[in-house]
Protein backbone atom coordinates (compact mmCIF):
# COMPACT_ATOMS: atom_id res chain seq x y z
CA UNK A 1 0.00 0.00 0.00
CA UNK A 2 1.10 3.59 -0.15
CA UNK A 3 1.79 4.34 3.16
CA UNK A 4 2.68 2.42 6.18
CA UNK A 5 -0.06 3.13 8.75
CA UNK A 6 -3.22 1.51 6.14
CA UNK A 7 -3.40 -1.57 4.53
CA UNK A 8 -5.87 -2.33 2.07
CA UNK A 9 -6.47 -6.35 1.53
CA UNK A 10 -9.07 -7.30 -1.39
CA UNK A 11 -10.59 -10.48 -0.71
CA UNK A 12 -12.07 -12.39 -3.36
CA UNK A 13 -15.22 -14.60 -2.12
CA UNK A 14 -15.46 -17.88 -4.27
CA UNK A 15 -14.90 -16.62 -7.18
CA UNK A 16 -15.91 -18.65 -10.29
CA UNK A 17 -13.55 -18.25 -13.28
CA UNK A 18 -9.92 -18.23 -12.94
CA UNK A 19 -9.71 -15.16 -15.60
CA UNK A 20 -11.20 -12.83 -13.37
CA UNK A 21 -9.07 -13.64 -10.55
CA UNK A 22 -6.16 -12.89 -12.76
CA UNK A 23 -7.25 -9.63 -13.73
CA UNK A 24 -8.08 -8.83 -10.32
CA UNK A 25 -4.22 -9.80 -9.58
CA UNK A 26 -3.62 -6.76 -12.18
CA UNK A 27 -5.63 -4.38 -11.07
CA UNK A 28 -4.48 -4.77 -8.19
CA UNK A 29 -1.07 -3.72 -8.99
CA UNK A 30 -1.97 -1.17 -11.93
CA UNK A 31 -2.96 0.66 -8.64
CA UNK A 32 0.18 -0.47 -6.29
CA UNK A 33 -1.67 -3.08 -3.88
CA UNK A 34 -0.67 -6.05 -3.11
CA UNK A 35 -2.83 -8.25 -0.54
CA UNK A 36 -4.84 -10.44 -2.62
CA UNK A 37 -6.56 -13.44 -0.40
CA UNK A 38 -8.82 -15.85 -1.82
CA UNK A 39 -11.64 -17.86 -0.10
CA UNK A 40 -12.55 -21.08 -2.15
CA UNK A 41 -11.23 -20.19 -5.52
CA UNK A 42 -11.32 -22.02 -8.37
CA UNK A 43 -7.85 -23.79 -9.91
CA UNK A 44 -6.13 -21.09 -10.91
CA UNK A 45 -4.12 -22.45 -14.41
CA UNK A 46 -2.60 -20.66 -17.16
CA UNK A 47 -5.97 -18.53 -17.96
CA UNK A 48 -5.74 -16.74 -14.64
CA UNK A 49 -1.86 -16.26 -14.74
CA UNK A 50 -1.94 -15.08 -18.18
CA UNK A 51 -4.81 -12.58 -17.12
CA UNK A 52 -2.91 -11.72 -14.67
CA UNK A 53 0.36 -10.30 -17.18
CA UNK A 54 2.78 -9.15 -14.89
CA UNK A 55 0.88 -9.17 -11.64
CA UNK A 56 1.73 -13.17 -11.40
CA UNK A 57 3.22 -12.54 -8.36
CA UNK A 58 0.64 -11.77 -6.61
CA UNK A 59 -1.72 -14.85 -7.61
CA UNK A 60 1.00 -16.53 -6.43
CA UNK A 61 1.27 -15.50 -3.04
CA UNK A 62 -2.18 -14.89 -2.70
CA UNK A 63 -3.69 -17.02 0.94
CA UNK A 64 -6.50 -19.47 0.04
CA UNK A 65 -8.85 -20.34 2.96
CA UNK A 66 -11.74 -22.25 2.93
CA UNK A 67 -14.00 -19.59 4.99
CA UNK A 68 -14.03 -15.97 5.04
CA UNK A 69 -13.57 -15.47 8.92
CA UNK A 70 -10.21 -17.09 8.09
CA UNK A 71 -9.64 -14.40 5.38
CA UNK A 72 -10.05 -11.39 7.15
CA UNK A 73 -8.90 -12.24 10.45
CA UNK A 74 -6.93 -9.10 12.33
CA UNK A 75 -8.90 -6.65 9.91
CA UNK A 76 -9.96 -3.53 11.93
CA UNK A 77 -12.37 -2.96 9.66
CA UNK A 78 -13.86 -5.34 7.08
CA UNK A 79 -15.85 -3.83 4.22
CA UNK A 80 -18.37 -5.48 1.61
CA UNK A 81 -18.28 -5.10 -1.84
CA UNK A 82 -22.28 -5.35 -3.10
CA UNK A 83 -23.99 -4.89 -6.43
CA UNK A 84 -27.03 -4.44 -5.22
CA UNK A 85 -28.32 -1.62 -3.56
CA UNK A 86 -30.59 -2.04 -0.05
CA UNK A 87 -33.70 -2.61 -0.30
CA UNK A 88 -36.41 -1.67 2.31
CA UNK A 89 -37.41 -5.41 3.02
CA UNK A 90 -33.80 -6.66 4.19
CA UNK A 91 -32.76 -2.93 5.84
CA UNK A 92 -29.17 -2.77 7.29
CA UNK A 93 -28.08 -5.78 5.61
CA UNK A 94 -27.17 -3.90 2.28
CA UNK A 95 -27.83 -0.42 3.79
CA UNK A 96 -26.24 2.15 4.28
CA UNK A 97 -24.12 1.56 1.53
CA UNK A 98 -21.56 3.90 0.74
CA UNK A 99 -19.46 5.04 -2.45
CA UNK A 100 -15.54 3.98 -3.34
CA UNK A 101 -15.41 8.00 -3.24
CA UNK A 102 -17.22 8.07 0.20
CA UNK A 103 -15.21 4.93 1.54
CA UNK A 104 -11.89 7.21 0.64
CA UNK A 105 -13.03 9.78 2.81
CA UNK A 106 -13.84 7.15 5.76
CA UNK A 107 -10.08 5.80 5.75
CA UNK A 108 -8.22 9.35 5.08
CA UNK A 109 -6.33 9.58 8.24
CA UNK A 110 -6.91 5.95 9.58
CA UNK A 111 -4.13 3.19 10.46
CA UNK A 112 -4.63 -0.16 10.50
CA UNK A 113 -6.07 -3.12 7.99
CA UNK A 114 -8.52 -2.83 5.99
CA UNK A 115 -10.43 -5.96 4.10
CA UNK A 116 -12.31 -5.41 1.16
CA UNK A 117 -14.58 -8.10 0.09
CA UNK A 118 -16.37 -8.98 -3.53
CA UNK A 119 -18.32 -11.82 -4.09
CA UNK A 120 -19.08 -14.38 -6.78
CA UNK A 121 -19.59 -13.06 -10.24
CA UNK A 122 -23.35 -14.44 -10.19
CA UNK A 123 -24.32 -13.92 -6.54
CA UNK A 124 -22.17 -11.32 -4.81
CA UNK A 125 -21.71 -12.20 -1.48
CA UNK A 126 -25.41 -13.67 0.30
CA UNK A 127 -26.91 -12.18 3.67
CA UNK A 128 -25.02 -13.36 6.14
CA UNK A 129 -21.93 -12.87 5.03
CA UNK A 130 -23.02 -9.22 4.53
CA UNK A 131 -23.91 -8.77 7.91
CA UNK A 132 -20.17 -10.04 9.09
CA UNK A 133 -19.01 -6.70 7.37
CA UNK A 134 -18.74 -3.23 8.82
CA UNK A 135 -20.01 -1.32 6.09
CA UNK A 136 -21.18 -1.70 3.13
CA UNK A 137 -19.84 -0.35 -0.30
CA UNK A 138 -21.77 -0.06 -3.91
CA UNK A 139 -20.21 1.22 -7.18
CA UNK A 140 -23.63 3.73 -8.22
CA UNK A 141 -24.34 1.75 -11.70
CA UNK A 142 -27.06 2.43 -14.33
CA UNK A 143 -30.19 1.14 -13.16
CA UNK A 144 -30.55 0.08 -16.70
CA UNK A 145 -27.54 -2.80 -15.85
CA UNK A 146 -25.75 -2.54 -12.90
CA UNK A 147 -24.03 -5.87 -12.78
CA UNK A 148 -20.40 -5.23 -13.23
CA UNK A 149 -17.79 -7.83 -14.11
CA UNK A 150 -15.41 -8.53 -10.91
CA UNK A 151 -12.46 -7.40 -12.05
CA UNK A 152 -13.51 -4.33 -13.16
CA UNK A 153 -15.68 -3.11 -9.75
CA UNK A 154 -12.06 -3.94 -8.16
CA UNK A 155 -10.40 -1.57 -10.70
CA UNK A 156 -12.96 0.88 -10.17
CA UNK A 157 -12.38 0.82 -5.86
CA UNK A 158 -9.21 0.37 -5.95
CA UNK A 159 -8.86 3.66 -8.28
CA UNK A 160 -10.62 5.46 -5.96
CA UNK A 161 -8.72 4.47 -2.87
CA UNK A 162 -5.36 4.39 -4.49
CA UNK A 163 -4.48 8.11 -3.35
CA UNK A 164 -6.36 8.50 0.06
CA UNK A 165 -3.98 9.23 2.75
CA UNK A 166 -4.08 6.63 5.85
CA UNK A 167 -2.51 7.79 9.08
CA UNK A 168 -2.26 6.91 12.60
CA UNK A 169 -5.60 6.65 14.29
CA UNK A 170 -5.10 2.98 14.33
CA UNK A 171 -8.72 1.34 14.18
CA UNK A 172 -9.59 -0.84 16.92
CA UNK A 173 -8.31 -4.23 16.58
CA UNK A 174 -11.20 -7.17 15.61
CA UNK A 175 -10.64 -9.11 18.96
CA UNK A 176 -11.83 -6.52 20.93
CA UNK A 177 -14.07 -5.15 18.63
CA UNK A 178 -15.81 -8.80 18.19
CA UNK A 179 -15.53 -8.47 22.52
CA UNK A 180 -17.78 -5.59 22.66
CA UNK A 181 -20.16 -6.31 19.77
CA UNK A 182 -20.73 -9.76 21.75
CA UNK A 183 -21.10 -7.52 25.04
CA UNK A 184 -23.72 -5.77 23.09
CA UNK A 185 -25.79 -8.68 22.57
CA UNK A 186 -25.44 -9.87 26.12
CA UNK A 187 -27.04 -6.34 26.93
CA UNK A 188 -29.86 -7.11 24.79
CA UNK A 189 -30.46 -10.39 26.52
CA UNK A 190 -30.07 -8.65 30.08
CA UNK A 191 -32.87 -6.25 29.50
CA UNK A 192 -34.88 -8.88 27.84
CA UNK A 193 -35.02 -7.52 24.39
CA UNK A 194 -37.68 -8.78 22.27
CA UNK A 195 -36.35 -11.74 20.49
CA UNK A 196 -37.18 -10.90 17.17
CA UNK A 197 -35.87 -7.24 17.14
CA UNK A 198 -32.27 -8.73 18.44
CA UNK A 199 -30.80 -9.74 14.84
CA UNK A 200 -32.01 -6.64 13.49
CA UNK A 201 -30.76 -4.21 15.91
CA UNK A 202 -27.58 -5.81 16.38
CA UNK A 203 -27.32 -5.55 12.48
CA UNK A 204 -28.24 -1.87 12.83
CA UNK A 205 -25.49 -1.22 15.41
CA UNK A 206 -22.89 -2.88 13.48
CA UNK A 207 -23.50 -0.50 10.63
CA UNK A 208 -23.59 2.47 12.66
CA UNK A 209 -20.35 1.71 14.87
CA UNK A 210 -19.01 0.22 11.63
CA UNK A 211 -18.88 3.74 9.65
CA UNK A 212 -18.21 5.15 12.79
CA UNK A 213 -14.11 3.35 12.67
CA UNK A 214 -14.23 3.23 16.45
CA UNK A 215 -10.59 3.66 17.97
CA UNK A 216 -9.80 1.06 20.18
CA UNK A 217 -10.24 3.87 22.99
CA UNK A 218 -13.64 4.06 22.16
CA UNK A 219 -14.10 0.18 21.80
CA UNK A 220 -12.84 0.15 25.59
CA UNK A 221 -15.21 2.65 26.71
CA UNK A 222 -17.86 1.22 25.30
CA UNK A 223 -17.09 -1.76 26.91
CA UNK A 224 -17.18 0.44 30.30
CA UNK A 225 -20.87 2.28 29.56
CA UNK A 226 -22.52 -1.47 28.97
CA UNK A 227 -20.61 -2.81 32.17
CA UNK A 228 -22.01 0.10 34.06
CA UNK A 229 -25.22 -0.25 32.81
CA UNK A 230 -24.86 -3.75 33.45
CA UNK A 231 -23.74 -3.18 36.94
CA UNK A 232 -26.56 -0.91 37.72
CA UNK A 233 -29.17 -3.19 36.33
CA UNK A 234 -28.23 -6.47 38.82
CA UNK A 235 -27.93 -3.89 41.83
CA UNK A 236 -31.37 -2.56 40.62
CA UNK A 237 -32.30 -6.30 40.03
CA UNK A 238 -30.74 -7.56 43.62
CA UNK A 239 -32.60 -5.00 45.50
CA UNK A 240 -35.88 -5.40 44.31
CA UNK A 241 -35.91 -9.08 44.74
CA UNK A 242 -35.21 -8.18 48.69
CA UNK B 1 -25.84 10.15 -21.92
CA UNK B 2 -26.71 11.27 -18.01
CA UNK B 3 -27.58 14.69 -19.46
CA UNK B 4 -28.63 15.75 -22.71
CA UNK B 5 -26.10 18.55 -23.67
CA UNK B 6 -23.06 16.41 -23.09
CA UNK B 7 -22.20 12.97 -25.07
CA UNK B 8 -19.42 11.57 -24.05
CA UNK B 9 -18.59 9.05 -27.00
CA UNK B 10 -16.10 5.89 -26.78
CA UNK B 11 -13.68 5.22 -29.17
CA UNK B 12 -11.46 2.09 -29.52
CA UNK B 13 -8.51 2.65 -32.02
CA UNK B 14 -7.51 -1.02 -33.29
CA UNK B 15 -8.21 -2.67 -29.98
CA UNK B 16 -6.32 -6.66 -30.09
CA UNK B 17 -8.64 -8.69 -28.53
CA UNK B 18 -12.39 -9.18 -28.92
CA UNK B 19 -12.91 -10.20 -25.49
CA UNK B 20 -11.69 -6.82 -24.85
CA UNK B 21 -14.26 -4.54 -26.97
CA UNK B 22 -17.13 -6.95 -25.57
CA UNK B 23 -15.56 -6.45 -21.52
CA UNK B 24 -15.62 -2.33 -22.42
CA UNK B 25 -19.13 -2.82 -24.31
CA UNK B 26 -20.14 -4.16 -20.59
CA UNK B 27 -18.69 -1.52 -18.54
CA UNK B 28 -19.98 1.39 -20.97
CA UNK B 29 -23.41 -0.08 -19.93
CA UNK B 30 -23.05 -0.52 -16.00
CA UNK B 31 -22.28 3.27 -16.15
CA UNK B 32 -24.97 4.55 -18.55
CA UNK B 33 -23.38 5.14 -21.53
CA UNK B 34 -23.88 3.97 -25.21
CA UNK B 35 -22.02 5.68 -27.89
CA UNK B 36 -19.39 3.17 -28.57
CA UNK B 37 -17.07 3.29 -32.04
CA UNK B 38 -14.69 1.37 -33.36
CA UNK B 39 -11.47 1.86 -35.55
CA UNK B 40 -10.11 -1.34 -37.30
CA UNK B 41 -11.41 -3.84 -34.49
CA UNK B 42 -11.14 -7.76 -34.83
CA UNK B 43 -13.31 -9.76 -36.42
CA UNK B 44 -16.19 -9.60 -33.32
CA UNK B 45 -17.69 -13.23 -33.00
CA UNK B 46 -18.76 -15.43 -29.56
CA UNK B 47 -15.70 -14.48 -27.50
CA UNK B 48 -16.88 -10.47 -27.65
CA UNK B 49 -21.03 -10.98 -27.66
CA UNK B 50 -19.86 -13.55 -24.60
CA UNK B 51 -17.54 -10.83 -22.36
CA UNK B 52 -20.05 -8.14 -23.24
CA UNK B 53 -23.19 -9.89 -21.04
CA UNK B 54 -26.44 -7.97 -21.18
CA UNK B 55 -24.54 -4.83 -23.53
CA UNK B 56 -24.49 -6.97 -26.71
CA UNK B 57 -27.22 -4.34 -28.11
CA UNK B 58 -23.87 -1.75 -27.83
CA UNK B 59 -21.40 -4.27 -30.03
CA UNK B 60 -24.10 -4.58 -32.50
CA UNK B 61 -25.08 -0.84 -32.68
CA UNK B 62 -21.23 0.36 -32.80
CA UNK B 63 -20.30 1.70 -35.87
CA UNK B 64 -16.75 0.52 -37.57
CA UNK B 65 -14.37 2.97 -39.55
CA UNK B 66 -11.17 2.16 -40.78
CA UNK B 67 -9.64 5.83 -39.61
CA UNK B 68 -9.70 8.05 -36.40
CA UNK B 69 -10.67 11.03 -38.48
CA UNK B 70 -13.82 8.92 -39.65
CA UNK B 71 -14.69 7.84 -35.35
CA UNK B 72 -14.50 11.69 -34.14
CA UNK B 73 -15.62 13.39 -37.11
CA UNK B 74 -18.10 16.25 -35.59
CA UNK B 75 -16.54 15.82 -32.02
CA UNK B 76 -16.39 19.06 -29.76
CA UNK B 77 -13.21 17.56 -28.55
CA UNK B 78 -11.49 14.79 -28.53
CA UNK B 79 -9.49 13.62 -25.39
CA UNK B 80 -6.57 10.98 -25.84
CA UNK B 81 -6.30 8.28 -22.95
CA UNK B 82 -2.70 7.08 -22.70
CA UNK B 83 -1.09 4.79 -20.09
CA UNK B 84 2.43 6.89 -20.17
CA UNK B 85 2.61 9.43 -18.20
CA UNK B 86 4.69 12.43 -20.41
CA UNK B 87 8.53 12.49 -21.22
CA UNK B 88 10.86 15.15 -21.26
CA UNK B 89 11.72 14.54 -25.15
CA UNK B 90 8.24 14.68 -26.03
CA UNK B 91 6.88 17.34 -24.40
CA UNK B 92 3.56 18.58 -25.27
CA UNK B 93 2.85 14.98 -27.24
CA UNK B 94 1.52 13.47 -24.39
CA UNK B 95 1.61 17.05 -21.73
CA UNK B 96 0.24 17.91 -20.05
CA UNK B 97 -2.39 14.57 -19.20
CA UNK B 98 -4.91 15.13 -16.53
CA UNK B 99 -6.86 12.17 -14.36
CA UNK B 100 -10.01 11.40 -15.32
CA UNK B 101 -10.79 13.07 -11.86
CA UNK B 102 -10.11 16.28 -13.25
CA UNK B 103 -11.07 15.77 -16.81
CA UNK B 104 -14.52 15.39 -15.02
CA UNK B 105 -13.90 19.05 -14.04
CA UNK B 106 -13.14 20.30 -17.52
CA UNK B 107 -16.74 19.22 -18.47
CA UNK B 108 -19.18 20.50 -16.02
CA UNK B 109 -21.14 22.83 -17.28
CA UNK B 110 -19.93 22.17 -21.34
CA UNK B 111 -22.17 20.84 -24.17
CA UNK B 112 -21.49 19.37 -27.13
CA UNK B 113 -19.72 15.48 -27.89
CA UNK B 114 -16.94 14.20 -26.37
CA UNK B 115 -15.23 11.75 -27.66
CA UNK B 116 -12.23 9.62 -25.81
CA UNK B 117 -9.98 7.70 -27.76
CA UNK B 118 -8.31 4.48 -26.10
CA UNK B 119 -5.31 2.61 -28.15
CA UNK B 120 -4.16 -0.46 -29.01
CA UNK B 121 -3.63 -2.88 -25.73
CA UNK B 122 -0.16 -3.13 -26.45
CA UNK B 123 0.88 -0.06 -27.96
CA UNK B 124 -2.18 2.32 -26.44
CA UNK B 125 -1.90 5.30 -29.40
CA UNK B 126 1.05 6.47 -31.43
CA UNK B 127 2.22 9.93 -31.72
CA UNK B 128 0.56 10.90 -34.96
CA UNK B 129 -2.50 10.09 -33.24
CA UNK B 130 -1.70 11.80 -29.86
CA UNK B 131 -1.28 15.03 -31.79
CA UNK B 132 -4.66 15.08 -33.32
CA UNK B 133 -6.33 14.99 -29.45
CA UNK B 134 -7.55 18.04 -27.83
CA UNK B 135 -6.27 16.78 -24.26
CA UNK B 136 -4.52 14.27 -23.17
CA UNK B 137 -5.87 12.19 -20.02
CA UNK B 138 -3.65 9.34 -17.79
CA UNK B 139 -5.49 7.11 -15.37
CA UNK B 140 -2.90 7.53 -12.13
CA UNK B 141 -1.27 4.20 -11.36
CA UNK B 142 2.03 2.26 -9.76
CA UNK B 143 4.94 3.34 -11.14
CA UNK B 144 5.45 -0.28 -10.68
CA UNK B 145 3.15 -1.32 -13.14
CA UNK B 146 1.06 1.13 -14.77
CA UNK B 147 -0.16 -1.08 -17.32
CA UNK B 148 -3.95 -1.21 -17.56
CA UNK B 149 -6.15 -4.03 -19.22
CA UNK B 150 -8.11 -2.00 -21.67
CA UNK B 151 -11.06 -2.80 -20.47
CA UNK B 152 -10.38 -1.42 -16.70
CA UNK B 153 -9.23 1.88 -18.19
CA UNK B 154 -12.49 2.59 -19.82
CA UNK B 155 -14.33 1.30 -16.38
CA UNK B 156 -12.64 3.62 -14.52
CA UNK B 157 -12.73 6.71 -16.85
CA UNK B 158 -16.62 6.19 -17.25
CA UNK B 159 -17.00 5.79 -13.53
CA UNK B 160 -15.02 9.18 -12.86
CA UNK B 161 -17.20 10.73 -15.76
CA UNK B 162 -20.74 9.13 -15.03
CA UNK B 163 -21.77 11.62 -12.82
CA UNK B 164 -20.97 14.87 -14.22
CA UNK B 165 -22.99 17.45 -15.26
CA UNK B 166 -23.29 18.85 -18.16
CA UNK B 167 -24.68 22.14 -19.30
CA UNK B 168 -25.85 24.55 -22.13
CA UNK B 169 -22.24 26.11 -22.67
CA UNK B 170 -21.67 24.63 -26.08
CA UNK B 171 -18.24 23.37 -26.76
CA UNK B 172 -16.62 24.82 -30.39
CA UNK B 173 -17.62 23.11 -33.43
CA UNK B 174 -14.75 20.55 -34.73
CA UNK B 175 -15.23 22.53 -38.03
CA UNK B 176 -14.40 25.60 -37.10
CA UNK B 177 -11.49 24.42 -34.66
CA UNK B 178 -9.72 23.43 -37.17
CA UNK B 179 -9.94 26.40 -39.56
CA UNK B 180 -8.63 27.93 -36.26
CA UNK B 181 -5.38 26.06 -36.30
CA UNK B 182 -5.11 26.08 -39.85
CA UNK B 183 -5.39 29.63 -39.27
CA UNK B 184 -3.01 29.89 -36.83
CA UNK B 185 -0.64 27.76 -38.92
CA UNK B 186 -0.95 30.38 -41.89
CA UNK B 187 -0.26 32.89 -39.06
CA UNK B 188 3.09 31.23 -38.21
CA UNK B 189 3.97 30.84 -41.71
CA UNK B 190 3.13 34.83 -42.33
CA UNK B 191 5.25 35.99 -39.58
CA UNK B 192 8.41 33.80 -40.68
CA UNK B 193 8.02 31.51 -37.96
CA UNK B 194 11.24 28.93 -37.67
CA UNK B 195 10.32 26.10 -39.43
CA UNK B 196 11.30 23.69 -36.82
CA UNK B 197 9.90 25.13 -34.40
CA UNK B 198 6.54 24.90 -36.06
CA UNK B 199 5.19 21.88 -35.20
CA UNK B 200 6.10 21.92 -31.72
CA UNK B 201 4.44 25.48 -31.25
CA UNK B 202 1.23 24.20 -32.81
CA UNK B 203 0.87 21.44 -30.69
CA UNK B 204 1.61 22.94 -27.47
CA UNK B 205 -1.31 25.79 -28.86
CA UNK B 206 -3.22 23.06 -29.04
CA UNK B 207 -2.54 21.46 -25.85
CA UNK B 208 -3.80 24.94 -24.34
CA UNK B 209 -6.65 25.81 -26.67
CA UNK B 210 -8.03 22.29 -26.25
CA UNK B 211 -7.52 22.16 -22.26
CA UNK B 212 -8.98 25.82 -22.87
CA UNK B 213 -12.53 23.47 -24.10
CA UNK B 214 -13.18 27.04 -26.27
CA UNK B 215 -16.75 27.97 -27.12
CA UNK B 216 -17.79 29.21 -30.82
CA UNK B 217 -17.67 32.48 -29.61
CA UNK B 218 -14.08 32.59 -28.36
CA UNK B 219 -13.10 30.38 -31.43
CA UNK B 220 -14.10 33.14 -33.92
CA UNK B 221 -12.64 35.79 -31.63
CA UNK B 222 -9.81 33.99 -31.48
CA UNK B 223 -9.99 33.91 -35.87
CA UNK B 224 -10.74 37.93 -36.02
CA UNK B 225 -8.02 38.09 -33.93
CA UNK B 226 -5.88 36.68 -36.11
CA UNK B 227 -7.09 38.52 -39.35
CA UNK B 228 -6.74 41.79 -37.69
CA UNK B 229 -2.81 40.73 -36.98
CA UNK B 230 -2.42 39.41 -40.33
CA UNK B 231 -3.86 42.42 -41.93
CA UNK B 232 -1.46 44.89 -40.72
CA UNK B 233 1.01 42.76 -41.11
CA UNK B 234 0.25 42.85 -44.58
CA UNK B 235 -0.31 46.43 -44.72
CA UNK B 236 3.24 46.83 -42.68
CA UNK B 237 4.53 44.91 -45.66
CA UNK B 238 2.84 46.64 -48.00
CA UNK B 239 4.34 49.93 -46.60
CA UNK B 240 7.74 48.83 -46.47
CA UNK B 241 7.72 48.00 -50.09
CA UNK B 242 6.61 51.26 -51.39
Amino acid sequence: MHNSDLEIRVVLVEPLYEGNVGSVARAMKNFGFSDLVLVNPPELEGQARAFAMHARDLLDNAPVFSSISEAVRDSNLIIAATGNPGERVEEHIRMPAYTPCEIGKLLEGKGGLVSILFGREDKGLNNAELKGCDIIMNIPTSLQYPSMNLSHAVAVVLYELSDIKGGNMRLAERFDQNLMYDHIRELLNDIDYPEHKKDKTMLMIRRILGRARLSSREVQTIRGLIRRIQYRFNQTFSSNKK
